[in-house]
């Protein structure tokens, strides 16, 4: 196990009805609020008049950053840190999902920066402050809601960047399951694999000899597992909705990946099919996971994959491990496709046309190499991208 | 799964060296500390010498209280209050297991109330603030570095009694594995024994919807089965000490407890062994774990023990499964035996002396009933007694 450091301040507040505590964890922070939110559909569930409610009766006074885009882009950051700073707001109230609590991170560092924000994401300069933020989350996906993590994207200069710092972890997030119940079930599905993937990206190591973080890897792998379907076909079940939304911070805040030599590899391949596709980032993640373990599998990896076959998938350990492995991969695969993802990059409408410059971008990215459990190189993503199709 | 509130915002420095970072944690809380350990074999294995090194090239000016007792008394938190206040400490280092940290929080508590420390711990007054606490743990047991109880004896009056403020969570706690080397094997299996129970308390609920907890609980359960008799064996070896090191944590921060409808029923059962006899507390766990898993199994909780079969000693699901249940808890039973701990009462020389008395005393002190797995009463508990001699 290698050495770490671990912390999550986030104050959860999990459960039906938890809004309620708004109230009293608001007051803590002033009486200034700027509210972020996405496209609108908190308005249509009633979350919004709940939230709205609250703020109006304890006479706070609140803005609004309606609008955020999924992969929250800078212009979104500038927009919030100015209604921040002309308003002098103490605090950023983010209702909705990952994109919306990303954007909302940034505008809290942005606040405390003099120059234009792009400048602490490109690392151009440090984070030093940020404004304190809530979160009454509204989607399963990216465990943005309790960590310190932000991705934002410019559009502009085509670039997807990643900030992170203590001062950004969320004060409290609120986690009610019935937030969850409206949502489109292709957005269910697409957290899923998010989840999933978060786990596997920490999972998927060499002998790192931290065996508890693997074992609850495994415990996160099998409640995706056990209720990724009944989430995917029944709305509003509370007991999947529950186990998945509890699900996903825990696959990335910390505790399945403290201790590990683990460096990420999907997920930079991923990120350049949102870049040229804008395809869902969840949805990218399904169709390249298996594909990357199919192709990573060997005589070196061959024993992790026979653990998660038979510790996640059950399957009878006394099998031969590759057949362990290439079982536990079709599994794979097949749950992602009971759960409506798509199996190919074919089927998202996307073909050849940019294969060579995704797997160079992606390279780019990461300084020549994606990951550490098997460093893949360009031809590697080449053909990990080829194999997509 | 139940509504829960949950964070954990002690910051965990884990792994080999890890005591570095002492200087930059002490550094924001002041520069007068209070120091407080046990019985002195910090002293020997040289974690005292560094610690005081540090404190001493910081010119932090240090007092200190030692001679902590196991099952830690109030006369010692009095003792450590009156220094604290005489001397104006700013932070309380306890360097050691879960009996100097107990004290220490209790003292931390006790510095900011005016009259006898005992009213906190009784609940005859509120604790409303707390001197900050480091940690530096030397065995891996209670979890007291990472949540916010203390148990705290009354010699006097023969009261063993449980408090808790979301102030006396550790500031930062220092997990060095390499720290848990020194000592003794039977303590270092009492340990265990303590994690697992910590562990069953929280997992053994009927029907509450918290799978993914359960998952997690069976994670750390793995953890100690796989590794504990190992770090009983090697007393050096680094991977069996982390991982048991960083189950301990976990097993009691909440994070198997969380959404669970647990109430817990060994330890109701198990302090009054300690108090009657001063046995130690984890092996009082594992004298009675085993015979409290074959008293309670019936036909409403088979299924529990046959998950518990099943996902944690990996025993055929095609089985029976009162077949399954109860292979487990013999599996149990025979692990708690391969790290040395002892099966019954009378091994540890307890008769039948008392055991009305104590079954007596350990409901009283929980209102007349124990635990909600299955609710045991003064009879059950008095069977379970006699069962375990």
């Amino acid at each position: 196990m290698l050495n770490f450091n671990y912390s999550i301040p986030t104050k959860i507040f999990f459960g039906k009805g938890q809004v309620d505590v708004l109230e009293e964890q608001i007051k803590d922070y002033g009486t200034k609020v700027l509210l972020t939110y996405g496209g609108g559909s908190i308005k249509k569930n009633g979350i919004y008049d709940r939230v709205t409610d609250i703020l109006n009766q304890n006479n706070i006074e609140f803005y609004e950053l309606s609008g955020i885009e999924p992969n929250p882009d800078i212009k979104s950051v500038r927009e919030g840190v100015k209604i921040c700073k002309d308003n002098n707001v103490d605090l950023i109230l983010a209702i909705g999902g990952g994109s919306t609590i990303d954007c909302s991170k940034a505008i809290a560092a942005g606040y405390y920066y003099d120059g234009d924000p792009w400048d602490l994401v490109s690392k151009k300069a440090p984070v030093t402050n940020a404004l304190p933020l809530g979160v009454v989350l509204t989607m399963s996906a990216t465990g943005s809601e309790m960590n310190s993590g932000a991705v934002i994207s410019n559009r502009e200069t085509k670039q997807k960047l990643h900030i992170m710092h203590s001062n950004l972890m969320p004060k409290f997030s609120i986690l009610d399951p019935t937030y969850t119940f409206t949502l489109p079930k292709e957005q269910t599905a697409a957290g899923i694999a998010d989840i999933m993937s978060h786990t596997f990206e920490s999972y998927f190591t060499l002998n790192d000899g931290a065996y508890l973080q693997d074992r609850f890897a495994e415990a996160i792998l099998k409640t995706c597992i056990k209720y990724g379907k009944i989430a995917y076909d029944e709305a509003e079940n509370y007991e999947a909705k529950a186990n998945i939304m509890w699900a996903a911070p825990n696959a990335i805040n910390g505790l399945v990946l403290c201790g590990k030599n683990a460096i990420w590899s999907v997920h930079g391949i991923a990120q350049e099919l949102t870049a040229y596709y804008g395809l869902t980032h969840g949805v990218a993640l399904a169709i390249l996971t298996p594909v990357w373990m199919e192709y990573v599998l060997d005589d070196e990896r061959v024993d992790k994959f026979a653990e998660y076959g038979v510790n996640v998938w059950g399957i009878d350990p006394n099998k031969d491990k590759y057949e362990i492995a290439k079982e536990a991969i079709e599994k794979t695969s097949e749950f992602f496709t009971s759960i409506g993802l798509p199996k190919s990059l074919r089927e998202v409408g996307i073909g050849e046309e940019n294969l060579e410059k995704m797997a160079q971008a992606a390279i780019d990215d990461k300084g020549g190499v994606i990951g550490n459990f098997k460093p893949l190189y360009y031809d590697d993503v080449l053909e990990i991208l080829r194999r997509a199709l």
